[in-house]
């Protein structure tokens, strides 16, 4: 799989009193990069949820190396580490010009009604494992 | 209606880089005081919804006055202004020592499926028209 | 002034338990889009801020009269309806193929660390007066 | 140690279209109760800034079990690992009747100016060893 990356632009909102961004909003970040990864392949968020899928983050594992602040232009990258019948791992970035972030998202597949993890559908299922 | 009041801690993340509360997040603060206040009256938002009906925010019409800043432990306040069949206003605050925050807040009754307006539960109609 | 509009996208963090976004975050939209226009005038907030200036709401008159979702790609716009020497008055909608949200937004310029309002930089003043 | 524990209720704000908190709220969930910790051994926010200190989170791993739901009372718990002069691992859980999340957060204490780690300010050092 070719690298998938996502620019994100820091503003007020993503900030706190330390006067960088909020380390919790860099989870966002990376949720809009994976979403706007899946969207690259023409899979809408909507058109899941109304197919009765929900994508559950199972796990994060984030380390923090340096912070963001206000006005910086941030690329979040996304890369398919490992991809099953019902779950997939993703590796994530955010930079500027140096790596602020990284971490492993582990997110399973479940049905929006039971809450039970279920297989992807075959067209997602593709996309992760085209890599 | 006797004056409904609720007590808010500010955390990191309500701050941003100008090292006081972000005025976005009084408006989270005064929804979970009007969200105690319909609690206090044995009112849960999850029945609300399972029941099939949705409240949503028509206008805010809000007034910052002075800011809040970390560790402030906030009063957050509720008072039923105006109500109709589908509709109700509320006067609201949030104080420290003095008064920061004041804003009218009016919220119609929506049937959860559809989007339209449609009258409040009878139970909820008494409780705001009981001032 | 040209009406200057920012396009927002609409992730799963901008959502509620309603299914649509949650109206409180439809004003940190429209901050982006202030923020945008400032830096289209080549005005970046940490310049601001570095020279001890803050930019505070000073008040937020706010209708909603339609909902955004999911994946829903919203216009922002952003107008001056009038502007003195320590205040400035901007006209904000929100819109998809209709009008979702607008906004009268009043911002103060203050003194970052008295918390005073002082006069907007003329380079500022001169960006909100040209209209 | 004590086991410290600190209260926290789902609201609409903490939820998303999926119908369950966001997930990435857990992580300002934990936050407020660590703060709360320290607040429960008379130390504030305001004070440790006011005195330089910064405390920034270094690294996160987080387990996602279930799911927590709108007006959900929660339980988050703060347990301290491990301590060294400029760096604290806590081990923290969020619980309704059963275990939701666990999470074990490292955080380091930075210097407001340069952003270089320092040791704990002693106060805080004797709070974290007495485990």
């Amino acid at each position: 799989m070719k690298l998938f990356e996502f620019p994100v632009r820091v503003y007020i909102e993503d900030t706190d009193i330390g006067g960088i961004v909020y380390y919790v909003n860099y989870l966002k970040f990376m949720e809009r990069a994976r979403t706007e990864f899946l969207r690259s392949h023409k899979i809408e968020q909507q058109d899941l949820q109304q197919q009765g899928f929900l994508f559950v983050v199972k796990s994060v594992n984030c380390d923090y190396l340096a912070s963001a602040k206000l006005d910086d232009q941030l690329t979040i990258s996304v890369e398919v580490a490992k991809c099953s019948a019902a779950s997939v791992t993703f590796l994530q970035s955010i930079r500027t010009n140096q790596l602020l972030t990284r971490a492993e998202v582990v997110v399973v597949c479940v049905n929006a009604e039971t809450m039970r993890p279920c297989r992807f559908p075959s067209q997602i299922r593709q996309i992760f494992s085209n890599r």
